[in-house]
Formats: C-alpha cells, structure tokens, sequence
C-alpha cells in the first residue's frame, strides 16, 4: 500500500493490542455478544476517532467506521467482517477483515480519495462455537436471523443467545420481527478480507486469492449403519452384515464419485470426520452390530449438492442391499452457496494483476459473513489471504506481508470501480 | 439315544440345576477357580457317586469320571469341556461338553459297552474372560502353562491367577516347572462336544456338525492411522490426508481379499470390531487427523494366516503412499490354528451318517480346550450343537433334542472306533 510502514505498524498494532485483550490459556478466546467483544469494539472506537474516523454504534452494537465526509453518504461501499473468535482460537480469524477495512479508511483519508463512499465494520457474532448459529450479526443487518436462533443456548453457562444479546444491551425486538438493522439497498457492495481456512494458498506460493463463492454444504452429525453382532471367528463371511465393512464399502463408493465429479471440472469436498464403534459394546472379537459417523458435503453449486444428496441415497440402498445392513440417516442440516458477484471478482482479480500478480481465484469452503450479504442481494466479493495451519486453533498464521498485500487488492479495487 | 427319554431327563435335570447354582443378574456368572466353580464341581461328584460312576479329582482340581471297571485302565478316551463361563453368559457354552461326556458313560454303563475305556472330564477355567489367559485347566493337564499366564490378574479384585488357584488347595509348583498333570500319552484321543457360537448351523437347518479345525488367528487391539486435520470445506482433495477415508480404502481392500480367498476354497474370516476417530477433537467440519481400529482375522490354515499377514502390510503400504497417511501396527497377537485328527473327522462324519444325517465339516471360529490337545499331539475331534443367538451372552438357545442327537454321534464314534 502507499504508507507500506505505516499501515504494517498500525495493522501490527491492533493485531497486537486485541491479541493481548482476548488471551486465553491456549490463544485467544473472543465470545460472540461478551464483555470481551464489547472491549474490542471500545477499543477500535477509540483508535479510530484517535485517527480522525466518524464512528457509529448500530442497533446490533457493530461498529462502522468512514471519513467524516461520508458520515451522511446515501450508499456506501461496506467493508469488515467480526472480532468475535471460537474458544481458544486464533487472533486472525474475522480480526484481519475488520483491520483490513480501517486500514483501507486510513489509506482513503490520507491521499488517495475513492470513487465511492466506503464504511467499515466490525460485527460481534459470527462463529457458531458460542451458540450453534452462526453469522449472527449480519443475519441480525440483514433481517434473517430465526426465532430458534435467537432461543440457543450458549455452549457454556445455558442462557439463550437473546438474553445475551440483551445483557448488552441491544433490543431484541426488532429482530425478532425480522427488520434488517442497515438498509441493505444502500450497501452498494460488500467486501471482505479473511484468512484462508485452508492450506491451498500455503502450496500454491501464493500471498492471496480472489474467492469465486462460499461453498453451502448439506450436513449429518450422525447417520447410523445397523448391521448384526457376532463372534469374529464363528460367522462366515456369507452369513454377515458387518455395519464396518458396510460403511467402508460406503465411503469408497462416495470417494470414487467424489474424484470423478473433480474431474468434470464441478467443485466439491467431502468428508467423514466422525465415526465410531459402540464403546459399551465394542470388542476386538465381535463383529459390531452398528456404527455411527457423520458426513459433510460442500461445494459451490446447489446442483452439485443435489446430485450428491441423490447419490448418497443411491450407494445406501445399493450397499445396504448387497451387505444385508439398515442405514439410519437423521436429519439433514444444509446452507446455500454463496456465490460472490462476477463483477466484483473480475474486479479483484484485475486488481491482483494491478498489485503484480498473477490473479487466482478459488472457491472458500468454510462460511463467511460475506454468504449473508450475497444471499439477500447485495453485490459481494471476498479477498483471501494466505495462512498456515487453519483457523479455529491458536496456530493460525497469517503474515503482515501478505496481509498488506490483500488489503492493497481490495484498496485497488475501490479505486477502479465506477458504478 | 438308546435310552432317549431317560438321559433327556438326566441333561436337563444338569443343566436346570448348574444354572441355578450360577444365576446372576443377567444369565449365569461361573467364574473360573472360584466358589461357585468348585460347588457345581462337588454337585456334579455326588451326582456322578449316584448314578454308579468313579469320579476321581486331579491335581488342577477337575474332576474325572469313569465306569468302576475303567479306573485303572493304562490308556482311554478323553471326553469332556469345561464348566466356567463368562460374566453374566450363558449355561451351554463349556457345560454342554461336560454333560455329553457324562450321558455317554451313562450310555455305556446300562447296556453298550465300548471297545476302548472312557473317560468324561469337568475342567475349570477355560474362558479368558476372567483373567486374561484361556484353556487354563487344559494347560495345566499338559504342562503348557507360562509363567506369564499365572501371573496375570483377576478382571475385578486384581489378585493373580496363581493366588486364585491356590485359594482353592491347587499347588501351583508343577504347573510353574511346566509338568503335565495328565500323561497325555495315555489319551487316545480327546472329544469335545461343545455349542456352535455361529449361526451356521441355524442357518442350514443342521442340529450338528463335525469341526475339522480350530481357526487360529492373528489380531492386533489399536492400529494407528495418522492423517492430518483440517477444515472440511477449506481443504480441497488433492491436499487431504483423511485417515477415515484411508481406512476406508484399507478395509474395502481387505475384503475384496477376502473373497478372493475364499472363492479359492481356503478358511477365513477378519474383523474390523472396534474403530473410532478421537472423541475429544472430532467433529462433523473437521477432517480427522487420527483414528484407531482393531483387526481380528482368523483362519485353519497357517498359510493364509500369514498370506494375509503380508497382505495386511502391503495394502497399508499402498494406502499410506497413495493417501499420504501413515500406520501404526500395534504388537500382534496370535493363536496357532489347530487342525482336528483326519481319523477322527472322518469318523464322527461316519458317525454322523448312522445317526440319520447328511455329514457336515466346518471350522470352529472360537478356540476351545480340544485345540490345546491338539497341539500337544493329542488326536483329537469336536462336535458342534446348533445353537442360536451366538455364546458369551444369556440368550445362548441349544436345543435338548440337538444336543441328544450331538451325543449319539459322538457315542456312535465311540462304539465304532477300534485301534
């Protein structure tokens, strides 16, 4: 960016300052609408009206930022993402977005004046681990959050997310009747920088991406595959209905699809990340009479899902025929795609060529609040920067480096765009 | 039987009372060198005293029985099982074996006398449930004991195997320096009759079988297959080290294997009881970054043992290179198979074709005390009694009439064999 020193020091500063707020005994604990958020968002008020920003409390206690000049600005462009993090997770996750934006305002106000107003935002509320539901500040924006969402129970202490809300401070009401807290017509577009959730960047050299869309997914935390007990030794093969043997043949089959649909060209990830044998009753010399395990299928395209969907149904019926097991499939949990705005990616990706490299767009696998925003109509893109070892764990690492050079993608972006 | 309706009365009236000295809250709890063992043991003396016979007990404290005009004979056939269960299993499972032995010296006694002498035998501890080791008893009858064995602990109050024998009056000396309690070269062959613990025989509508072997077995508790973790919708294929879908490939080959050799004509059976991925750091988004299994596989022959010994390791070579996991073998456990006498078989299937019945060989996928006989050189041979619902549980079902028609082709053997 123009000031590279003096971005990299401010960034480097409430990276630092908001690590040290939100410490806990493995990385950084940052709870959706707690104490800690709000002395975040304190804090980021008073670096920014230290800055010269005009700063705005919404009816949901996110914070947007701009220049004076734009304090009244009909549209706006809208920029950030959420300071809450997951238990014990790292400072980057949602943080980086939020900074990115200011960063973007301090570079707006110091030289290079934009084409169009932009506000910045830092939302409370995005990560599921809290509460169960997840993007809670823009679905509260935007007017979609559900009652059931409002009445989860936190994780830790059993209060429902609405009395939380309300210990802050904020009016319930309003979004229980479903009334967007921003005008969502007036946001002209929404960006959003965040970390890469994946280990694409890291193997591909590559500092950032533009993200093509956010993956929707269809879900189940525990189908169950029935078979029939027996001794290890004294059931011949003919007369088993082996629930392993059963789920392995399953997760072949599905693997086998899983690389020929890549290979059409269709985006799509798969996995089984939970399974297990009964523990009462499992033993090294019984053939298990069930197992459990979970499966979570993504892709950017809602045919996709549906083709997989169809086929999971498809290779249960075949499998459960062939070995004589009982499929139990429990309720689906799905979310939509997310498609970003063609516009907006060819716009960044001309942008990246601007910044000196070779544009790469890609799809995101885990959710963003970006997949609101896209999901009620306003325009939106995303810009990914490269990160080690994952995110949701305290092992997160994002370079500066390659966090300026995301932030300067997006800040070309804004110059170049006319509507 | 000749005398049908007579030794009908006289298993039950066995089973009927054994049972109910060993009722627990679920099925019966004979626990091996315990009270209760040494009670039915003293029940089955007074009962054996009654009906004529010569009980003699031995120096591993089982018990002997024999017509009055055998008891000095220099060699015999051994006929018996044990009288131990498992926790809470069911009444047939080594019980069934004991009162064969008894019916057919009933048998003899009133009106058929046998070209060689016989003996029935009531051991103790067979079952490994208790402490670890199994065919406790048999062992000690042929001085195969280890050190090792009689060192191993109670499942419950933590007291040796040693300490447990010699509670009961058993010296322990002659077993640690390995000498047999039983000249084993004055058996002529060793019978057993004992419950299916398949379904075999349920399903071919069988009421028995001769077994021409008893499956050996190599096992190992806690295979290790080490991937790497990361986030479901953010790691694209190509980057995926998923242990589950690793596994899934291994288990897929394995069976495929399976029925390969089978097809060939060769035993086996293999069982994957036990998996499961990490309780503490699974779930549904998260691509596992370790799970654990057992594997179970058993067979007659010692060269598809080991066939599949190889296979094993060269399937997981190929799975960690094509999927970028790594395994962890675990330290193997094995059994060596034990093959019946080829006299023996062919004789009992004789046996087998008097008593009205289409002969039928199969494996035994348990081990039982005959397979210790075996492999000291003992001839040696098994009969199976259908049973339903599998053993090692109280819903254990043998049909009195099955177990009759059991006995008389053990006895019909017995009549026929000359040396």
């Amino acid at each position: 960016m123009t000031d590279k020193g003096g971005l990299r020091d401010e960034a480097q500063h409430l990276f630092d300052v908001i690590a040290g707020m939100s410490r806990d005994t493995a990385g950084v604990s940052r709870p959706a609408f707690s104490e800690t958020e709000t002395r975040v968002l304190d804090f980021l008020r008073e670096w920014a009206q230290g800055h010269g920003l005009h700063v705005e409390k919404d009816a949901g206690h996110n914070l947007t930022f701009c220049l004076p000049r734009d304090a009244q600005a009909e549209r706006f462009v809208l920029i950030g993402s959420h300071v809450d993090s997951v238990p014990q997770g790292g400072n980057f996750d949602g943080l980086a977005g939020v900074v990115a934006g200011l960063l973007c305002l301090l570079r707006a106000r110091d030289a290079e004046p934009l084409p169009r107003p932009l506000k910045a935002i830092a939302m409370r509320g995005e990560e599921s681990a809290w509460f169960g539901p997840c993007y809670i500040a823009s679905k509260c924006l935007t007017g979609t959050m559900r009652d059931a969402e409002l009445d989860s129970l936190h994780k830790s202490d059993g209060q429902t997310l609405e009395a939380h809300m309300q210990a802050i401070g904020i009016d319930t009401a309003p979004i229980r009747a479903a009334l967007p807290m921003m005008q969502t017509e007036r946001i002209i577009e929404y960006l959003e920088v965040h970390i890469e959730q994946g280990p694409l960047l890291v193997n591909k050299k590559l500092p950032a991406a533009v993200v093509s869309g956010i993956r929707g997914n269809f879900r189940h935390r525990a189908i169950g595959c029935i078979g029939e007990a027996g001794h290890s030794g004294a059931v011949p093969r003919a007369y088993r209905r082996d629930p392993v043997l059963a789920l392995a043949d399953l997760l072949t089959r599905l693997d086998d699809s899983w690389s020929t649909i890549l290979q059409k060209g269709d985006d799509l990830v798969l996995t089984c990340g939970m399974l297990r044998t009964d523990p009462a009753h499992h033993a090294m010399s019984r053939i298990a009479d069930r197992i459990v395990f979970s499966l979570d299928v993504r892709s950017q395209s809602d045919a996709v899902l549906d083709r997989m969907r169809a086929l999971l149904r498809e290779e249960m019926d075949q499998v459960a025929k062939d070995r004589k097991v009982r499929f139990e499939l429990d309720a689906e949990m799905a979310v939509a795609p997310a498609l970003m705005d063609d516009r907006i990616v060819a716009g960044l990706s001309d942008a990246m060529g601007q910044a000196g490299l070779e544009p790469f767009v890609m799809a995101s696998g885990g959710g963003h609040d970006a997949a609101v925003f896209a999901n009620v109509g306003v325009p939106s893109g995303m810009v990914f920067v490269r990160n080690r070892n994952g995110s949701h764990n305290p092992d997160e690492a994002m370079d500066t480096g390659d966090f300026l050079i995301a932030c300067d993608i997006v800040f070309r972006h804004l110059q170049n765009a006319v509507d």
